[in-house]
């Protein structure tokens, strides 16, 4: 009944796509940031959040980023050589200063002392301040939901949303992913960004030659932005365009929902932090550090009751959701994080594809800092 | 600078409405309960939430639920004799189990414990099972704001909202209110449905007699239902209709956005309480106890930096906010929780607006149970 879903995957026009084991691809980009002067551990962890967005079929957060954090790197807007403290430590929450280091190996040290915290009090709350670009939040939950426990992380990130009636660029996507085990695989895994579509995702139908409907992005004059996808990310690259809160414009469909959404994830990940928000969170590649912050959450489910109870009631309320009347236009009914895994799945056995842009860009990048891994396609 | 926005009240046509005082109308809404049985100081918590949701301006949560609540006490499917039990208590987390109470004291008192809590160990989670209907949940975010916390309060409710990509109502609004405390006031209240609205606003847009715009229902085939909005709710009564989550109808602008955050939302308040989710949840005059979960946290603010430094990074922010270029159909950029806070402001001095259906039901109750109270308008 499961393998059906296995393959989720779509075709790719094999002109423009080739395939890579994601391990292969994983060691080609760990060596990238080794030979660039990454700890080992941190740069595996890294190419790990990557070819795992890649796995999940986000590809606008996978190895295409490679560059952004190398450029990073070389400019030396993030400092590879510092290690974080943590600054604050007091019972259930804690402060991590990442010292301007890259986002993913201090976001992972921060979700483990969130769940050693969870497991002492039974839930906890981490914070970080001084951090750059992390990746896919939902890896970050899923590290908690692979010890049994409820994982919650959000973080700030560069300004390109329009808070609701307002028509600049000031704050961020800010995403919240939570992640909740279950008994079989996959585990639930709700991760999303605070507007109606990431920014990843224009550039994507930018990649495809496709068209933006309306609702998603607005011009600096406040008029629905839409069409041809180039060109409306263009226009927001050049902050003559902002993306639209989740709600969309104005409050009728409820943009202030998805606007103040995205400023208490920013209240929280970012001025309780300590670290920037809104317009002062930095660029992965700019003249200042990013600042950015996350927050972390861990629950600890058998505080609360066994975790086969929990395990049996929330099997029973995915099976009730499965078996609702499904809407004609739908194909499926899917539970967060669903796609995702199943797309993994698929993946792990037929690689990733990658387009050959991405692809020769990480050749690339390999020659020139002197990877010796070949990265042969399938 | 401040008074210009105190004086938000929009005019009401005096032939369909009266003005009440808020403190007169808070003492006969608590007589109504008490003369029921309730016990002195819950009827004034249920009188105080249901008042502070007529003077923050949400009137589908106001006075005009008297009956409901009083339906629901007079046919014992809610058990006003009963005590609410902490039945879990460690560390920084607790489950109450409210015993079939009414919803609102039992809330105030789980919001207390959370403060308790995060007051020890920096943050908190209180989870109540076994409850009613408790009314808006930022009333239980502002009791932790009140102290200096940020609170955070979700609760599951009746199911009246198609889980995208299903059409029948299989989920609750189920709503998230985070409190943040400021220097001055009004304080930042996000209070949001995961819905796109919430029922009530169909319910007053019926009783104005208005129209509902596409993109809030779905009829049971699956149409996008507008238009009329008595029918609307008549249908979604009848379970004909649905409510959409934030996002709207299928994935195109996040509608699985919405709709997962509502599972989410259950899964804690629900699924980890140990109290109904889903379809499961009962109405509060109904056949069998409603059984409503609902969630509690909150963070102590100063076990991460100072409070003053808090409130000056925050008021930065907001400031930033304020002073960004304006959407030229917008009458003015709003931060979370400022529009209901003047309206109390405007009608703590000049009453609560109450339609003559509502004043003479309130009357009508207040009589049948032997208030003696007059309930003089203004």
């Amino acid at each position: 009944m499961i393998h059906e879903f296995y393959e989720r995957e779509k075709p790719v026009p094999p002109e423009d796509y080739v395939r890579v084991d994601h391990v292969l691809l994983k060691n080609y980009v760990t060596s990238i940031f080794e030979k660039l002067g990454v700890r080992r551990w941190e740069a595996e962890i890294v190419a790990d959040v990557l070819v795992t967005a890649d796995l999940f079929g986000i590809s606008s957060h996978g190895v295409q980023r490679t560059r952004r954090y190398v450029d990073g790197i070389k400019t030396e807007n993030i400092d590879i050589y510092s290690e974080p403290k943590i600054i604050v430590d007091r019972g259930a929450i804690a402060i991590i200063d990442a010292c301007n280091g890259l986002g993913q190996p201090v976001s992972v040290k921060a979700m483990e002392l969130a769940i050693e915290k969870a497991r002492n009090y039974g839930v906890s709350l981490v914070l970080v301040r001084n951090s750059n670009h992390f990746g896919i939040a939902g890896y970050y939950s899923l590290k908690a939901v692979e010890k049994g426990y409820i994982g919650v992380t959000m973080t700030n990130s560069v300004n390109l949303v329009a808070y609701t009636h307002t028509i600049d660029r000031i704050i961020g996507t800010n995403p919240i992913a939570i992640g909740v085990p279950k008994r079989e695989p996959p585990p639930i895994l709700f991760d999303a960004a605070t507007s109606v579509v990431p920014v990843g995702k224009i550039e994507i139908y930018s990649k495809q030659g496709k068209e933006i409907p309306p609702g998603w992005a607005i011009d600096s004059n406040g008029n629905v932005l839409y069409g041809n996808a180039s060109y409306v990310l263009k226009m927001i690259k050049a902050k003559k365009a902002a993306l639209l809160p989740l709600g969309g414009l104005g409050e009728k469909h409820g943009g202030h929902k998805g606007s103040g959404l995205s400023f208490i994830i920013d209240i929280v990940s970012g001025v309780l932090s300590g670290a920037a928000w809104g317009v002062h969170v930095g660029y992965t590649v700019g003249e200042k550090p990013s600042n950015v912050g996350h927050a972390f959450m861990a629950i600890d489910i058998s505080a609360f009751m066994s975790i086969e109870e929990f395990y049996n009631r929330l099997q029973q309320y995915i099976d009730e959701i499965k078996s609702a009347r499904k809407h004609s236009k739908a194909d499926r009914i899917w539970i967060p994080g669903e796609k995702a895994w199943y797309t993994m799945m698929t993946r792990k056995k037929i690689g990733i594809p990658l387009h050959k842009n991405v692809y020769n860009e990480l050749i690339n990048i390999g020659i020139d800092v002197g990877v010796e891994l070949e990265l042969k396609t399938l």
